[in-house]
């Protein structure tokens, strides 16, 4: 595919955009660059805008803001998007808390929807339960702003050796 | 923001991209532009591309492409993914099934994931195992196209009335 | 404890029974005594007076009478009991199917519970969904004698080495 | 039944039994004793031992002794027993909080298996998630006396009216 018609292409959707898609739009761009420079490591973390970060060695923080990007057709966040919320926030936890030869895989997740996304961003905090050699067993709630809490979730991960 | 900054922004994503990222940008905007046309309902729908159909009352099948936008930073599909292909094709088996005036929102949904999700698509296959007034319990597996189940999840669903 | 005072204990208890509690009594002796016997390797399958099969190689039935003594407050089958006998027949498929040198331990287990548990018996239906060198994935649904499905269930065991 | 046939029943299990079967009769007919003067609801309370008590409004803790009746063929506390003791302690903690013209149902557990349970007691901790008019979602831990955490839980209670 030629970059000209790349241009065209995008020039055709931004002509029938209105506002609401414009601004998805830019949104989405500023993922893909991120990803394009490897800020993020996936399309999917793009098209969330996530944030993370280490609170203290048990006890991770992933936030996304709650945008057109990531709603479900009733304009609250698609239920997959939290399920991936809390799958990048669990397994994020585990990677920046195992020695650099090992990795993990998500092998269970079990999560419980107990009230809508919405409000400005959803917050994911996860925390580790139990670890041995060869298993890691994560919790992580997610809230909204306003404090209410939105999913609670455990996931079961199996560690493996990192193929260097 | 003017239509003239987005094209900018765009060409200097475009300007910096390999093969592979313009052909993700080409996908992506396929969906953008389904989702502005409402042949897809959401944004994850688009970057999915995912496609489904009702094979029988009582099951549902729905397939996304393995590509780029759908990758974990390992080049195998991403868990978040997996999850929102099965949270889709669980829903919307629901409300494909349900009378017009009732919707259903997921309330629990436990996955377990068995094997890398990669080669050409991934294949979801949902079926009821359950309905009341109230109530739906949802089984779904999916599928690589060697056949190999890649994971297989149980879904709650409550029942609400649908506001008109 | 002299066998005088235990026979004592057993005669001022059921001095006091009526009808139900004795044929519970009964009930339970029978188990006792298969436990001695080593029928039952367990007090709580002597209780539950669980009956197995394999039906074929993939798939093992485990059938258990509905009676006073599996029952909750609300006389029906206490979740705790089908619980029981869903570990119970999926763990029993797993140690049915592994080599001599292995044995297996439950790490998760996620029980969907459907309709009231009464009726004659209830019958449980184990298979395997997955199976690799560390992990088997197993899938059971449990069923009144009127067919009514009372419970669906996954669960996950680690294969571990057996010691001699 | 007569009674003389259910004594002599007993007697002749009795004359087999050796020190330790003795020991988990004593204890079995401990349990059948309260269920008989209802200070057990059921019997499989009685087989466990089962004691609970309301730490704070919003905590429940339920403790059972560990003993031959409650073992797996391996000698450490039955997986069905743990789920039992997770199910009580959490299905208990909802019954405690609920207005007296409503009553709850489990409709959904997920537990993680983490450790060995064995030790003295197992002790069981569960606290409340979520609360809805129609729905629960609660969380239990379980302890070994050393404070090993044995089992992780979540739970979906369904609130229903309570027959008069």
């Amino acid at each position: 595919m030629e970059d000209q018609q790349l241009l065209q292409f995008f020039s055709e959707i931004l002509a029938e955009a209105d506002e609401n898609e414009k601004s998805a739009l830019y949104s989405l761009l500023e993922g893909v660059l991120k990803k394009q420079r490897n800020e993020y490591k996936t399309y999917l973390a793009g098209l969330m805008g996530i944030k993370s970060k280490l609170l203290d060695e048990n006890t991770y923080e992933s936030i996304i803001p709650v945008r057109d990007l990531v709603h479900n057709p009733l304009q609250m966040v698609h239920g997959g998007i939290t399920a991936s919320l809390i799958d990048i926030a669990m397994g994020s936890l585990v990677h920046q808390s195992l020695p650099s030869d090992q990795a993990a895989v998500t092998s269970e997740m079990n999560i419980h929807f107990l009230s809508k996304g919405d409000g400005n961003e959803l917050r994911c905090r996860s925390h580790i339960v139990f670890k041995s050699h060869t298993r890691w067993v994560i919790k992580a709630n997610v809230y909204r702003d306003d404090g209410t809490i939105v999913a609670t979730a455990t996931g079961n991960f199996i560690v493996i050796p990192r193929k260097v």
